[in-house]
């Protein structure tokens, strides 16, 4: 098969170590030059924030954060920024708080430096949300693609298992849909690989100690590929039928994710080979369904939809819902029979068919 | 072992498709709206650059290219650049061509879009270099990082199979050197393996058919990967004696990588359980130096430094310069024992030992 495709790559440091974020974060505030620094962490990262930025001069501490980034928190953090004639944004803290930021960057240009406390990925992508009136505006714009990403597993070792696996297992599920959605390309592929191996490395020794300083580390570098990949490949067909689930019955994005992976693989993997097989080295295993199987079940992954408020009756509207949205690149075609198939399976938690 | 790393992602646009290069390049100069476009090419690339160049406007063609990028020829281009009001630089060529337009770029800021015709990578790089009285200084500028690159394997199907093998198994050298060189890491590790898996499956059908796209394909794309790895993780072991055995003895740059490779594979190997298994892997092998092995066999590459005019005499001294350039990186140490045995191996063209 030919190889065509466009691939955008994103510059950006990523400075890695434990324990190293604070004097990572004096010698980025240094090089960039910058005198007037906003950090944005919410009350409950105050103290992390806190130890993080020992070493900086901080023009001004912002806690006012929320999640999906509502308007007016934008706006009053904006304000802030203008006010204090910032010149630098730090943020401490996971999608919410990074996604504050990208909010002041989008509107002001003023560059980020991110410290990422929890498996978001979003300091990693050139993405930015912002809510109004209960309506998720989303949008790319390299302004807001932070400069810096500090990452330092020691400020991930208070998340809680249960959380860091949820949290890791949508990661994984960015690497997976990576391998084809709209805009994948090897590139993207070998990335999204090695963010399978090195989350199918972290979290289970994250669920087998919290405090597994190298499982954290595994965890957060793989989330940190996942947000790669999927920033620049898009979102495949989990993803839009996790998006619909989401949306018009209320499920938690994290179960959904964990639950619905499997059956988009297991549906997808025979007709792409070298997906499959990409996936399934990457695992360690003889497949790539075997390797994900494996793994969720040392995680003890959630595994059916009607435990999370997906109801039966539900199956032929969400079937309706997806159908338009299931993308082109899909490299099996996907009837209504297909999606009615998968989200039956999905619902009862049975064990995914190929 | 614990992660620990910086790591610079440099931010590239790459446009990847055979045939695609005229259209992709008038969409490029579209996208950046450049008005007075230089095109730098060699006499001998000049029918390539005119049907690259056919959809756009060009203010000057300039063809004064010479190898090495001679500063007196940096800065006649430098003065036409600036003397034609250009503001962007085209480079249609091989790594002397695209150096000219690096060292253009170093001086004016002017942005580059690079249409390689051949896989020497530096397209992919941020490393510039000019010749001045036979001496040469390189250096990093992100200035001179073309920001975008538009791949054609099209513009390749000329290169001689004995070029096309000696230029891909200097790329090869790249990533596997890249797997323990000062600055590794494990994104480079992981882009490295992508890049060996694509120039093992591109060279040897080239080797069996020098017009098969596919092959050329992989293997544009793999000299890419290598030439990504090689700007971020910089020279290892094997570019050090290569660098010193060509200076001190001028041997020929392709030839002497290619013969000193699958030893310095072999020596690091068993201290390098990692990059081992992940090359072993890409390569599909059971080991590392195996599929190396079998990929020369396959390419009738070169086998022993005797054969490129350096001289068993020279062991002695050659082992004397080479000792205090050991990269602190390298996962084993080095002793002036172990570079004697190296070199006598690579002189003679033994199967390397591990």
């Amino acid at each position: 098969m030919n190889l065509n495709f466009d691939h955008v790559t994103l510059g950006q440091r990523v400075l890695f170590g434990s324990g190293r974020a604070a004097d990572s974060l004096a010698d980025e505030v240094a090089r960039l030059g910058a005198r007037r620094v906003m950090v944005v962490a919410s009350r409950s990262e105050a103290r992390v924030a806190q130890a993080v930025t020992t070493h900086i001069d901080v023009a001004v501490f912002h806690d006012d954060v929320a999640p999906h980034v509502p308007i007016a928190k934008a706006e009053s953090a904006r304000a802030v920024a203008v006010d204090k004639a910032v010149d630098l944004l730090v943020c401490v803290g996971g999608g919410s708080t990074t996604g504050l930021a990208k909010a002041v960057a989008l509107a002001t240009g003023l560059p980020i430096v991110a410290v990422p406390t929890t498996y978001a990925g979003s300091e990693a992508t050139n993405v930015w949300g912002l809510t109004e009136a209960a309506r998720k505006t989303t949008g790319v714009d390299d302004r807001v693609l932070p400069v810096t990403v500090i990452y330092d597993a020691h400020l991930t070792l208070s998340l809680p298992v249960e959380l860091s696996v949820a949290s890791g297992l949508n990661g994984m599920a960015h690497c997976i849909d990576s391998m084809w959605a709209p805009r994948t390309d090897p590139i993207n592929r070998a990335l999204a690989a090695e963010g399978i191996r090195a989350l199918a490395e972290g979290l289970p020794a994250i669920k087998g100690d919290p405090q597994d300083v190298s499982g954290r580390e595994q965890t957060l570098y793989g989330a940190y590929l996942s947000a790669v990949a999927f920033a620049s490949a898009g979102s495949g067909l989990h993803h839009k039928i996790c998006h619909v689930l989401g949306g018009a019955y209320n499920l938690p994005h994290a179960q959904t994710h964990a639950t619905v992976l499997p059956y988009v693989l297991a549906f997808n993997a025979p007709a792409a080979h070298e997906a499959e097989r990409r996936i399934a080295a990457a695992f360690g295993t003889g497949t790539a369904v075997a390797g994900l199987s494996s793994l969720r079940a040392t995680l003890d992954a959630p595994r059916a939809l009607k435990d999370y408020g997906f109801d039966e009756t539900q199956i032929p509207e969400a079937v309706e819902l997806i159908l338009p949205v299931v993308p082109d690149s899909n490299p099996r075609p996907v009837t209504a029979t297909d999606l009615e198939a998968l989200l039956r399976a999905a619902h009862a938690g049975e064990t995914p068919v190929l």
